[in-house]
């Protein structure tokens, strides 16, 4: 589905529903926002992304109710939400899948721009590698982020420990929150308590072999 | 003068010149952007990134002329692009320094997205590490920087040497490029020649040993 050296994505969904190219776009274009736009390896944004789908009507139907449009919508939904975290599972010597999740932000921008800036950072990453539950690292991305950010509000959980809370660090939760970060999968969840807003974006580790792939690869 | 270890830049700069607080802050103020601020090991930002000019007025001179002023300023400024420059040698795992130089931007705004984007790429800077002058990845970064940018008016030079022109790589130079890029510095060139606009960051590539020293360190 994906070939991580060529840092290309090519997403294509196929069914065989008779429904209308305007229809098939806009179900398409809702499912992205929370499937293949809210994933990330290293930030770098393939000149070649694309996601396709298409329906060839071989199933004849008439045209969907609006019961039987929800459920296409959904599985819609459903489907690219499996194959974007697929591609952050095969991400270059990705060998952890972590959901960042932001939420209680002033503004959904502000929720997006913590989120991705913790799923991007390199500091960050290497230490999800490292199973280092590093309280700080996450803080400063999300601080860096440019989103509105009050440090002795905040609360911070990582494989669903909580680890900080009100401007403290809970070092006796450390221990429990990087056995956690030893499993294939797992959470760093951060409450701003600002606001109502939220944003997840999968991300993965940044490892050696991030490093060995990238740089023996030549395009 | 910098422990990578602790991402942190503490920047200490002193002088026995008698001049007023004001004034010093001032010098200090004009030398910082292209300088502290031109430069980048990761893209990640410190929560405790400080530069400090202290002044101890031991040398009892008088106030400065104008030309002595501009002497004094220059010598702040050459003080800090050099201690800028180690930082970024010193950078975790760091083994070549890579000027990042952008200009025929359409405006300052753009130059130094593009040069950022560029110098905080995991997939360039990784390129850098295997001395693999990949254009395309340069490429992919100047685009999504959010610069405007014209693929088929861009000259791209890397280590001296034209690596692609008017939309085309140029594949019988690619070799001299990479052997460019054996040197412990070398830049990345790449006009845009689409206005007057330049800016010049400075970073280094991403190594094996970057991902060791912050998967290995807790904070």
């Amino acid at each position: 589905m994906i070939s991580p050296k060529m840092a290309t994505m090519l997403g294509y969904l196929m069914t065989d529903a008779s429904i209308a190219p305007a229809r098939l776009r806009r179900s398409l274009k809702s499912a992205l926002p929370n499937s293949f736009n809210a994933i990330t390896v290293d930030g770098d944004m393939s000149t070649n992304d694309t996601v396709i789908i298409m329906a060839s009507g071989a199933a004849q139907n008439r045209a969907f109710s609006a019961r039987e449009q929800a459920i296409f919508d959904h599985a819609v939904e459903e489907i690219s939400a499996a194959l974007a975290r697929e591609l952050v599972r095969d991400g270059e010597g990705a060998t952890k899948l972590v959901s960042v999740e932001v939420r209680g932000a002033r503004s959904a921008a502000d929720a997006e721009r913590a989120a991705r800036k913790i799923a991007n950072s390199p500091l960050v990453k290497t230490a999800f590698f490292g199973c280092d539950p590093n309280v700080g690292r996450i803080l400063m991305a999300a601080g860096s982020s440019g989103a509105y950010v009050e440090s002795d509000r905040l609360v911070l959980w990582i494989g669903g420990v909580k680890v900080a809370a009100n401007g403290r660090l809970l070092v006796e939760a450390l221990g429990e929150a990087g056995t956690k970060m030893r499993q294939r999968e797992f959470a760093v969840q951060l409450d701003l308590r600002l606001g109502k807003s939220s944003a997840t974006i999968l991300t993965c580790d940044l490892s050696y072999d991030y490093v060995r792939i990238n740089a023996e690869y030549t395009t």
